[in-house]
């Protein structure tokens, strides 16, 4: 396969196939196509590959091959991981612990496990994204806590997690701590503290239907779900022969090189991160500065709609994704950003490639600006500024209802300078993006938020003083 | 790819990938490799070639669009589709209704439904296989029935099952019917008459990791297990578009001629049926000789070990698979044999492909009798017959304990004509497949079973009269 466009800048959201991936799985439909775990000489022949790929794939995450076992998806290693966990362990309580920026599957995971008499606990994370430990090594010493997970890496800032730690921390209290590997598994360490940790092959060019889940020994898991003999009981069906050679083939290949082009897709990513606020007014960069994964950016735009950025931005050639979901049908921005408190709208996520060079990086950096004032541009206008005589302290009304984030904080920007210093304005708004978009623009901004309260029929009232 | 060899007669275990199916999955490598649900112009590209896709196999189908889902496996979506109808008719029962026939699939389904809280009732099949309607209907009528599941074809055996009839009848009680397409959708038809039905890609040339669920219109279902929004909630993780693309052509191209085909190789599967037990002493056919899948026959040999004539059959160029395991780990015959009454001894499942002809065939029927003769030669002696004198009935014992099936019945076939017509033998054994050996064996050789005791030890007690 061709690497993708050079504008290409959602790799987080996976890559087209590796070359070495594609050559492989052609190479395994010949002799792989059939279910190992049958007595004919094609089942021998598919076993001796997946055998290979294993011990390969094994080496490489420095895990013994018995402790390694492919599901259908990242989702599936991953949802597995934790539930079996919380099944091997339902002796020590019902309690999953997780940190309140980790992917949806483990949310969905949560939801799952709630309906089934489960408890969740969820701990905090800083403005970086960073979960706060001593919260979550609290948290886990609890009674009931039966499992815990923590990403390597949070998928939406980049923001690494303090697995080694945690993983220690929690052993000492007897509690296994799934890692959720992800991105940081094409640039980084395996996370060897961790009893399970999990994977997904298409971050690193390997096709889809091919997740990794760890289980090292000692370990106590049981399936969650029906199962049969597949991988140990690890999976279900059999196993995808050509896909996991495919994987392995591109987990080396990516990872033989991963020193050199971690340093390089850093560089590309200090030069975005360094260069945003100074081309794009009203606009901040999430996630922490150094400890971070090396490929990944996210900053968010005040005044502006993340989708609609998001479409102009591929309209002039680069694709991202974006964290605000202000006009999807949700309505629910990201949980990441908003346990973060950061600013939701006008969110874009950056995720580099091998492809990716410091021309295109450069050709991004001067569309930016463009783009985002075109949007800007196309922001309706704002409603009027009603005076209330009323016995509310803050008797100027700005009426946002029944419009979608970002424009509630376009409104607050617009009207607030007509305000006398130390005077009060009461947002109305009913998008519950507000909350977060308002408080995050009150900060960025020097003002006041003095409090918010229910204003019924689903709206909250925000008071903002004018401080500056 | 190639067809694989024409001694490969294991088409029921899966098939190399169908060449049209290689070749449409190389060329979505260009074009979906992109997550489809993304706003990028490479997920875009990825969701035509996957509503595409999902069209061309709705058509193929006869169903809508939107009634068919991907999953990552046949399994994945059998299990899906029986478990998502028991959460989505909780209100109506917890009790789920199978034959005693299907795929292993639904019994760890079944098994893991249980465990949490539900109920299972399984009904009975004749000597063909095929389920005994009136119990299936008369079970499915009780209170509390949420569900019933049934194949279109038994995997093993090859008999069909009346699903339209189960279907219309279940309908007018208001349970819906999940019905197995497995094998019978190659070359038959789609169940039209079920609420849900499910399809493994693996069968017809299509690549691992696609297996497609059909939930009609109007039928209640549920996700019984943590779900994002793909595939409208049916699947989790990224659908896996390439494989998809490819399991879609292959369906096409393998339908397109399954008529003709359906028909020479129901010819090459009579030839068998005819010409097995005239070449190979005391073996029995199983399953309905017409009313079956064309493709696939089952016999029995007695005294042989069905693995080790399945090493033989492998030496000599042909790849079968067996329903015993008298010889592995679990020591479990098949569940379909015995739900049967069948012979459980020396089962060789063939299973034909689109390469294979009538000259493979021949050659096949040339070599059995003496790949048979070989593996009957390797049977160790019987344990001798001893009188004793004591208060029971039958006082000439043979010890077979610690002896595996086929032993046991072999012991029994030599020792039985030593005795005088009208005497009785006692066989001890504690291999549980002898249960239903010793049976088959004494219908087949016209011999009476007078009765059997447990005789202590886990082993039990057969009490056999010689009748001629």
């Amino acid at each position: 396969m061709d690497q993708p466009g050079s504008g290409y800048f959602d790799a987080a959201a996976g890559l087209p196939l590796h070359p070495v991936a594609a050559e492989a799985m052609q190479a395994a439909w010949a002799d792989g196509w059939a279910d190992p775990s049958r007595l004919t000489g094609a089942a021998r022949r598919s076993a001796i590959l997946l055998d290979a790929a294993r011990q390969a794939a094994a080496e490489e995450l420095d895990v013994r091959p018995d402790e390694l076992s492919f599901l259908p998806s990242g989702v599936h290693a991953l949802q597995h991981g934790l539930l079996g966990s919380l099944a091997g362990r339902r002796r020590a309580g019902t309690v999953l612990l997780h940190s309140a920026v980790e992917h949806s599957a483990v949310f969905a995971a949560a939801d799952w496990h709630r309906v089934h008499g489960g408890e969740v606990e969820v701990a905090g994370v800083d403005g970086t994204g960073r979960v706060r430990i001593s919260e979550f090594v609290e948290l886990a010493g609890r009674p009931g806590v039966a499992t815990a997970v923590l990403q390597a890496a949070n998928h939406e800032v980049g923001t690494r997690q303090p697995v080694a730690e945690a993983a220690e921390q929690l052993a000492g209290l007897g509690v296994p701590l799934v890692v959720d590997a992800g991105h940081d598994l094409v640039y980084g360490r395996p996370p060897d503290e961790a009893p399970v940790f999990t994977a997904d092959a298409r971050l690193w060019g390997g096709p889809a239907g091919v997740g990794l889940l760890v289980v090292r020994h000692g370990t106590r898991w049981r399936p969650p779900f029906p199962t049969d003999e597949s991988e140990s009981g690890r999976s279900l069906g059999p196993p995808n022969v050509p896909a996991i050679v495919a994987a392995v083939a591109a987990l080396r290949a990516t990872r033989a090189g991963r020193e050199a082009e971690g340093r390089r897709l850093a560089g590309l990513v200090d030069r975005i991160r360094e260069q945003v606020p100074l081309a794009v007014p009203d606009t901040v960069v999430l996630g922490d500065p150094v400890d971070r994964l090396p490929n990944l950016v996210t900053f968010s735009c005040l005044y502006l709609d993340g989708e609609a950025l998001l479409t102009e931005l591929d309209r002039r050639g680069f694709a991202v994704s974006s964290g605000s979901s202000c006009t999807s049908d949700t309505l629910t921005p990201s949980h990441v950003l908003v346990a973060m408190g950061a600013l939701t709208s006008g969110n874009v996520r950056i995720s580099l490639h091998p492809g990716v060079g410091q021309a295109d990086v450069e050709r991004f950096l001067a569309v930016l600006p463009d783009a985002v004032a075109a949007v800007r541009a196309q922001a309706p206008g704002s409603p009027a500024v009603r005076e209330t005589e009323g016995r509310t302290e803050a008797a100027t009304v700005l009426d946002s209802r029944g419009r979608r984030c970002p424009l509630p904080v376009l409104d607050l920007a617009r009207a607030l300078p007509d305000l006398a210093i130390g005077a009060e304005l009461t947002v109305l708004a009913d998008d519950p993006a507000a909350a977060g978009d308002i408080a995050a623009w009150c900060r960025m901004r020097g003002q006041q938020l003095v409090g918010q309260q229910d204003a019924g029929d689903g709206g909250t009232a925000y008071r903002v003083r004018r401080v500056r």
